[in-house]
Parts: structure tokens; C-alpha cells; sequence
């Protein structure tokens, strides 16, 4: 029987509230304003018809992600990365996981020989950016596909399912979903998964911030992750299916 | 008589519809969602207690800005800045602007030791980005430096009047007021202008994209600046009033 | 019933042959080549007592790493990270994590104000690089330690507990230990698992390659992971039983 | 009544000694020493007949800029821009300036495809680097074009009119011409002009450095302006009337 | 009558021990570890076929070197040039030189459109890494040159003999042949010296380090060198001798 | 009995033209534009009383330099470095080179707390510039230093002697003195010696461009670069003694 009462009120196993608002702003072929709460990313699809050179003459296409905070977009102003002349390792990791992630639903073949890259902007950070960040991404390069498809650039959709991300974590020795900031900062345990809308894990990175956790615990972390995952796919499939 | 049509369908003298969002982030001690129609700035200030080494020991404070440009913010995705490891000339050139215009209207030794930095990234563009960003930086520092006075950290209100920006420029042979990105592509000649409620200027930068221009067009576009400018300062006014 | 054959020829859950010789350079505190078959690392703490200055007057030390691979440690040489003027991605990642691994049995308040810098440089690369060095480095940081101890610098020893990492991963559907290039390059998912020796989890990195992982196949995986750190922790001990 | 006296015992309308000294280097297609009485630019003009990879296919060529200032060209010497690793903000300012103003008067068609970079180089500076490096590059760009006639790679002359620069600002109340340094550290208002031969306005920029200007102030500095590059073009027109 | 005494005890003209153990690693087409005494620097030679652009539609190859000191080589740790993000000027210096030492005994005619790259990575410094690094590099190379004649992708043998060097210097008044550290930070002059097996110079390097040296300083330094080169060509045609 | 002319028609033991124009720009303590021939070098000192932090509480001062070329001092243009972002590795060798040789003839200790920076940049290049800028900067580092003791900043002289560098090189195989860019890019063998006024040597630093060089030829270009070298010493003082 725990006692641990959430900063935020939540129960253990509830997601914050959150919002896929597409079309959030009009030149890219996807743009979808993401919220995790107090956690805004803004997330464009960018269709690029040249293949970098590393890519020529090979038969397939390529989705990749870049990833940034506004300087203000944390309780404390960030130095602004383009000012320091270089991205931190933290923003450098947190793009090579989005970009994994969706391409891990996406037949690249199928694709064709075109680039899409997500560019994943945080607007306001609370906790759990990443995971935002690969909830919205995904809704945005949907939409992005479907303008090949509708624009007949594509023949059959490259897409094969769903992907989605949450945190879970350890606060005061309970397992709790979507931590905010006031959580992140103390959980024992964080750990960000990704899955797919069969259940399957595309990405599990759990890290020991106090100490380290045992077998039960990942297990428990897991079972949670699953279900907000779950709710997560609903709201993808909501947004999409709503008259854009 | 002229028989240019703007491509907006708006009057030679006709600003944009303009917004001023306050209160847009929560972390900002002042964070304003400027929109000039479909360009939209987020601007922030962030109050530093901590000056720079180079303002130690003298007795007054610093405004300076940055300011960046989302990816997909444009028609076609720009490199980001981060990645690329450094700020384009035109970035540097914008920045600094805001910097100077928003100093212009601060008595910074009133100011005190700390420095107000005013972050505008640009979240969509379609022309007279610069001048959407130093009108809602402006307001975002006065919200900041309102926080400062009513916590008593500042005794008296170091800012004297409104700073506020417009385009103008020659299209078609006509001057006109507040450039889309349409217009902006194919002016003769471009001007921005900044100049306080006093209707004294601050700065004019104006550059003749195809001919030159001569001193009655000039005269022309001045004229037209003072309007708009009259109009935004009041829009300012109408922001800051209400509750915030 | 499977029928995988590893390329190496191992049973599914042997590790490759690893050695650890201390004292292999003569200026560091501690000084390790840890080899994991053909794959071998050299690492070496060093002590500074100048903290940065981010720590001073902060009640205690830090604990960080750099990782780094010879351009012809690998099959094609790699561009130089030095010459090219920055870390990868990559890069970043790994010594970020070696780093926080290390710190996870550290007490850094004991250790007092200084720091340890675990440099990790491959000399030769076939695969599990980062698991070889946190292994490898972990010694090389107790070495270091207890020279602190044997000068008096430090009165307690700061170090509770063993750490050391392996990858796991799914090859032709097969789950198997300590993966070797060949398997590294071809594995479905690719799972790097850090734990101390107490059998708690520090680290837990999975990655979907192919497909979507189960929860039944990580829970293979994780089995195996636990297994190899066993032995692992049994060779650093005795190791560092060895007379120095 | 002003009793404003300039420091340098100038009457307010009264240019600074101005020579233009061609062929002072010998590499360069064009290379010429301008001086404002103690600021010196050595102006080179390089051409290319091999296009940056933006203009290839384009039926044009380019005129572009780059501009630096020797570390001890100033009072105090300055950090070298190649060993900090970047140029600041101010240099990408002056040298995108110094671009535009020189493409005012070329006909980039009619250059062809091939490129010409005007270096602007500070061996001294006592105020108006950006005027002088202007005035005195669009002397190298002739010489240069003047070349490519001479040897028949143009068939017609792709620069119409000539082009140069000066400063006025507000002093002491009383507006002037062609500030120097001493001048320049205390103006109230700053103005850099670039003018044709034809009395247009090709780059009009003004700075507010104390308070801002009024509208009739800024009607003298613009009629001062006239006056001092009708006498520019002048200079121009004779150094390049002398026997090369 | 000299009384200086080596604190290696060596005499004046003695080598340290030298070593030089190929195929080190085993992706390198060469890979040599040089020692001289405590000075132990890992040699690569990879050879690419695609020849870097400058060199195409040239009729001939290129060989190049690059050279880093790990981390902790020293007795204090340096910082990572990779993290830094720059190379020293020292590095620099350093690989000029040892590429301009193996092209001089290369015909890169007979090479062919290929490139070789040395790379020279210092495990561990006791003075004199850079003439370890030629001394090595070049077994290195003949390895890799050797592999291109036995698969036949080489003709003939580019290479005409060999190239070896040695540092020699004045301590204590005496002149002495290859310095170790501690010798090194203390002698009046230093000069490092590359010759080929015929006793021909290919770079002399001398600096003053206390006070200016003579004529006959300079040529008994000349003499001791010479001797050392023979030595170390005997040793390199051992190893080369050697069953590989 | 050798029959080689040299291209500019000079005995093979002639310098070009030398001349030593002090006082060449304003503001630093001392400016002299040093001229080989057509190779044309400024080279200015500058006085720095705060120290660098590594030079803090050491009871002496520094003496450094750096070097740069206009990007058209040479036949074809260069990219400019503070544009590129860095400096080459010429270029840091070079300045490396320049500080070490003033270095030799500075008590650093009677300098006192402060440093010397010599800036070197190439006007117009033809060969020998870092030879030019040795001489050069030696009289502009005397005039500072000059300066310092008519100020009394400085109780007594910390310069001990000249320090002048010439080029000697074999062309056709012939050793010559002084070698221009038409020589330069031919020679057999390229050597730069730094000598002072009493016969030392500073610096030798001889390479084989084509052929290794024998110890003969050694002797006949060291024979050369020391009448070379009395005839700059005797320039220098000459250019010191007349009235500034």
C-alpha cells in the first residue's frame, strides 16, 4: 500500500492531458503542435525530393529527425545551441531516437527515393519532450505521406503502424506514467519507451537515477508503459481520422 | 493613379491583422505570441541577475536579443542553425537590430545591474519577420520589467515609451505599408523602420532590390512607416491594458 | 529447436574471451585494456583536483568519461573526430553513457571535491565497444581510488559495488550473449545492459532493428544480460585481486 | 546658432582628404588603396570564372564581399577573426552591405557566369571603414571588368554607373559629414549612405545611438549625403581617368 | 672532458630500446607499434581507392598523416582534441611533417589513384613521439604497399627506400642522441632529423631552446643523428624481414 | 662550373631589395612594413599589460605572434580563414615559428607582467614571407619595446641581440639566398634559418622537396644564410638609428 501522492494529483497510471492539433502552421507537409500537458513540441514534416549524397543510387528513402528547445522554453533560459555553434549530446541522442523510432514503421523502400526529416521544436518543456516529440512526429509524417499518396508521388503507403512514446519512472517507490518535470527531477528510475500499436517495443531506455532497479520494478515499468501506449495510439488515430 | 493590386487585396496603407498574444509560454518572465497575418514570432524575456562579465562593475544593466528562424518556418526547410554550427550573417544582422531598437526605449543604468534578454524565433514566416518580432519583444519587456517592479526589484520603471517596427517598401511603383512575404520577394525597394510613439526614429534600413530610389519615394515610404507605426504602438497599448 | 549458428561458433550464451591488464600505461592513475575478443579498449582514469567550476563549492566530486575510436580501429577508417573539428552523435552518447554507468557506484560526496576522467579509446573495434569499456574503465577507476586511499587523499572508499555491461540481442531469431560485429550488424534487436553486482539495473538500452522485440524476447534477453554480468563482475574481481 | 566645432577643425559639410590608389597590389585583377584621411582599406577585386555551385546553370554571374579588419588596425587591438574561428556579426553586416551595394550597379547577366569578390581589408581605421571600403571597391571592380573587356571575356560592360558611400551623423546638435573616429564614439545619430551617380539611393541606413532622430534631422543628413558622394564620384571618375 | 650524465643512464649516443611490432591490429592494411623506450605510438596505414578531389584527373596518388595524442598519453591528462573541436597547432605541425617525410620516399606516380593515410596515435609519451611515428609509419606503409603488390593492384614498388628519424640534442653542453622527456624539457637545443638509408637529409628541425647554438653544435648533432638513423633503418629491415 | 640563372637575374648569394618602413600605420606601438622584393609584410606589435591566465602570478612576461594573408596576396585567391572558421596548419606553423625566434633574443623576465603580440599579415606575397616577417617584426617588436622604456614602463632593456631569418634553397642545383615564388616552387631543397646577430642559430629548418640533400649541400646553404643574414642584422639597425 503506497502513499505517494503525485505532485501533479494523477493517478499512477494516468497520462496527462493531451492535444494533436494538425496543421499548425502551413508550409510543411505535416505540422502538428503536440502537448504532454505543460509540454508543447511542435513537429513539421519536411518532404525533400533530393537524397543526401550518401543515399544516391541506393533504391530506398530515408526519414530522419532534428530536435530543439527555444532558449526560454525551460523554467531557466538555456544558452541557444546555434549561438554555442553546437548541438549538446542531450539533443544529438534525443534526435537519433526519433529518427530510429519512425523509421522503425516505415518501409523505406516503399518510400521512394526522398528524404522526410521531422523537425521536432520544444516550445515549452515540462517533462517527457522525447516522448511528445515521437507522439507528434508520427501524426505529423502520417500526414505527410498522405500528401505523396493523394499527390499520386507515391504508389502504396510506406507506412506500417503506429509508434508512440512514454516515460515512466519510480517516485517515492512507486511506478508511476508520464512524469512532468516535478517528477523527472526526482524519479529514482526513468525510463522512455517506445511501441508500436501491436504492443511490440521498438525502443526501451531505462536508466537508474538514484538506485538501481530490480527485475520486478522494469516489469512493472513495463506493464505501464504498455498501457499508455495504448491510449496514446487511440489519440493518434483520432487525430488522423478527424477532417483535416 | 496607380493600378497596382497587392496580392493580399489590402490598401497601400493597410497593416496586416495583427496580433499580440501575451502570457503565450509560462516559464518567460514576459513570453508574447506576436502574429503579422501569417507570420508568427514567439518572443520572450528572460530577466538574468547575473550580468556578463564585461558589465560587472559598471553601474547598469543590458537588453540584447537573439533571434531564429524554426526550419520549416519557410516555404522550403532552411538547414537548422544548431546543426550547421553557426548563425547566418542575415540571423546576426536581425539580432542585432532588435538589440539596438529595444536599448533605444531603456534607461539602462534605471535598469540596474541585470540584463533582459529577448528571444524571438520565428515559428512561421511570411515576410517582415524583423519587424513582428521587435513590436512583441517589446511588449514582453515591458511584462518582464512590470514582474520586476511589483516585485520591488526595480524602483522605477526604467522603460520610457513604446519601440515598434514596420516594413515598407515600392511594389509595382506604388509605396506600400507592411510587406508579405509575396511583395516582400518582388519590392523595388525594402525598407524597415523602427521608431518610437514619439514618432521619432530609431532605425531606417531601406535597400534598393532592383533601382535605386529617389528622394520622393523615400519621402513616400517614411510617411507610410509613421502610419503604421501609430497604429501598432496603439495595438501595444490595447495589449498591455488588458488584465494580463 | 533452433538451428542458429553463431559465426564465432559460441553457444548462445558464452561471452567472448575478455581480459583485463591493468597498468597498461604508466602516467595514468589507472590504466586498463579491457579486450572482449577482438574488440579492445583502452581506458584510464585520471584525477584532477581542480573541480570544474560548475562544482565548486559544491560539496562533492564527479565522475565523467570520453570516448574516442583510432580512425583505423575499425573495418573502413573512420574520418578523425579531432581533424573533423567534432564528436558524432555517437560519440556523445556513448561517453555520456559510460559516464553516468560509473557514477551510478559512486558516492560522490565521498569522493570529496575532485574529479575522474575515465578516457575510453578503441584501439581495435568488432563490436560491444561501450560495454567493453564500461567494464574495462570501472577497474581502472578502482585502481585510481585506491591510490587515493593509500596517499590518505581520500579517508573512505567512495566506490559501493561493482559495475559492468554487455549486449544481448536477437540474431535468426535466437537470443544471444556478448554479439561480435558480424552479429552486431545483422541483429533484429541490439539490447546493452549495465548492472552492478548486486544484479540491479543502471542501464537498459534496447533497440528494434528489424521488427518490433516481444515482451517474451526481452525477457530472454534480459536473462542472458544477467548471466554474462555475473561473470563479468567475477573477472574484475579477480582482476583487481592480482597483485598490482 | 551652433557653436559645434568638429575635432577635427572640419567644416560640417567638409569631406575627410580622400585618395584612391590603384594597383597596390600586384596579384589582384583590381586592388586599390582607398583612404579617409587615417582610415585605409585595401580594396581587391578577384575574378572567378569558375561559379559557386548555387549559380551554376544560372545565366548570371556574382558580385559578392568579404571584409576584415587587421587585429591592431584599431586603437586597442582586436582578437583575430581566423583564430577565434568566426567572424562577428558587425564583419557579416559590413560585407553583406558592401555585396549589395556593388550589385546596385552590375548587370549580372551581362557579367556572365563568373564570379567577382571584392576583400575589403582594414589596415587602418579612424571611423567610415564600411563608406571607404565601398567607395574604394567599386574602383577595383572597374579595373577588374575593365580587364575582362580589355582581353575580350565580356563583350559588353556590365557595370552601370558608379556607386559610393559616406557617413553622416548628428554632433553635438549640428549635423556633419564624414565622421571620424573621435566623431563617431559620441554622435547622437549615426547614417551610412550609399548613393549612384544619379543622386538614387541605393542603401540608406540610420541609427538612433543617443535619442532618436526627427524627420528634418534626417532631411539634413540625406542633403549632406548628396553633396559628399557627388564629390566621391568625382574622385572615382579621376583615378580611373589616370594612365593605369 | 663532459660530466653530464643521462638520468637514463644511456650514453651519449645511445638509442633507447626500439621496438616495432607489426600487425598490431587487424583491420589496417599496415599497423606497426613503435616504442622507444616508453614512447609507444600505434602506426596505421589504410588505404583508400577513391583519391580525395584535388587529386582526380591527376595521374598520380598521395600519401598523408594524421597524428593524436590520447587523453591521458601525458603525465597530466590534455584535453581530447575531438572534444575541443580543434587540433593544436602542434598536431598539426606535427602530421605536416610526417606526411611530408613518407612522400619523400614515394613515387606517386607509381602509387596510382590511391590515397594512404597514416595514421599515428601516441598510446604513450616519453619525448620523441613524433620520429617514433616516422619510424614506424614507414614499416607501416611498406606493409600496406607490399598487400597492394601481392593482390597485384600495384605494379611496381613505389617505394625507393627508407626514411627514418631521430631527435638528437645539447644537455648539459653535451650533444646526446634521442631525448627522453625528461631530457627533452631541459635541453639548450633540440633538433629533430629525417634521413633516408643513403644517408641523405629529408627534414632538419632544429630550435634553440636556451640560448642560440653554434656551427659545431650543429654538426656533431648532424653526426650523432646520422648514427641513429642507421640504426634504426637495420631495425626496420628486421622487422620488415621477418615472417609477417 | 654551374650554369643556372636565376629568374630575377640575381647572383645566387643576393637578397631582393629589403626595405624596413617604420611607423607604417598609427595606433600600435610599433608598425614596420618589411618588403622582400615584391613580398610585402605588415607586422605590428602590440603591448598588452593584463597577462594571459596561464601567464598570472609567473614573474615574467610574453612575447607571442600570429600571421595571416589577404586572401588576394597570392597569385590566386585563398579562402579567407576567419570565414572558413580556421586557421591552416601552414598558418599555425608559421606563427609558431615567428614568436619562438623573437622569443630567443627577450629576457622574458625583464619584460615584466605583460605581453607582446606580433601581428604578421602578407599585403603581397612572392615568396619568403615568414622570413620577411622575422625581420620585420624584430623592429617593430623594438620600437614597442622602445616605446616602453621612454615611458619608464620598463627599467631596462629585455632585448638581447637581433634576430633576423633569411630562405636558402638549391635550385638547378645550385645553392641560392633569398628565394622569390618562382624559385620557391622549384627547389630541390627549401630551408629557413633564424640566426641572431652573433653568427647562433635559432631555427634550421631544412626540407627535401625533391631529392634528399646531402651533407655537403647542407653546409653551402647554412654558408649562404649566414652573409644573407648579417647584411638583414645590418639592415635593421640601420632602419632603427634613423629618427622615427
Amino acid at each position: 500500500m503506497t502513499t505517494y501522492q503525485r505532485p501533479s494529483g494523477r493517478a499512477a497510471d494516468q497520462l496527462r492531458e493531451v492535444t494533436l492539433t494538425r496543421h499548425f502552421t502551413k508550409h510543411a507537409e505535416g505540422s502538428v503542435l503536440v502537448s504532454f500537458g505543460d509540454t508543447r513540441v511542435l513537429c513539421t514534416a519536411s518532404v525533400d525530393e533530393r537524397v543526401p549524397p550518401w543515399l544516391r543510387n541506393e533504391n530506398r528513402g530515408w526519414v530522419t529527425a532534428e530536435y530543439g528547445m527555444l532558449p526560454r522554453s525551460t523554467h531557466d533560459r538555456m544558452g541557444r545551441e546555434a549561438a554555442r555553434g553546437k548541438q549538446s549530446g542531450r539533443t544529438q541522442e534525443i534526435q537519433r531516437l526519433i529518427g530510429r523510432s519512425l523509421r522503425a514503421v516505415v518501409d523505406l523502400e516503399a518510400l521512394g527515393q526522398r528524404q522526410i526529416t521531422l523537425d521536432c521544436d520544444v516550445l515549452q518543456a515540462d517533462g517527457g519532450t522525447r516522448t511528445a516529440a515521437i507522439t507528434g512526429a508520427y501524426v505529423a509524417l502520417v500526414d505527410a505521406v498522405n500528401g505523396l499518396l493523394e499527390r499520386k508521388q507515391l504508389k502504396r503507403d510506406p507506412i506500417h503502424g503506429h509508434v508512440a512514446a512514454i516515460s515512466v519512472g519510480i517516485c517515492g517507490g512507486t511506478p508511476v506514467l508520464d512524469l512532468d518535470y516535478a517528477e523527472d527531477s526526482t524519479a529514482e528510475t526513468d525510463m522512455n519507451v517506445v511501441m508500436n500499436d501491436a504492443g511490440g517495443f521498438i525502443e526501451v531506455q531505462g536508466t537508474a537515477e538514484g538506485h538501481a532497479f530490480q527485475r520486478d520494478e522494469l516489469d512493472a515499468l513495463l506493464e505501464l508503459a504498455g498501457s499508455g501506449i495504448r491510449e496514446l495510439v487511440a489519440m493518434q488515430q483520432a487525430a488522423l481520422a478527424a477532417a483535416s
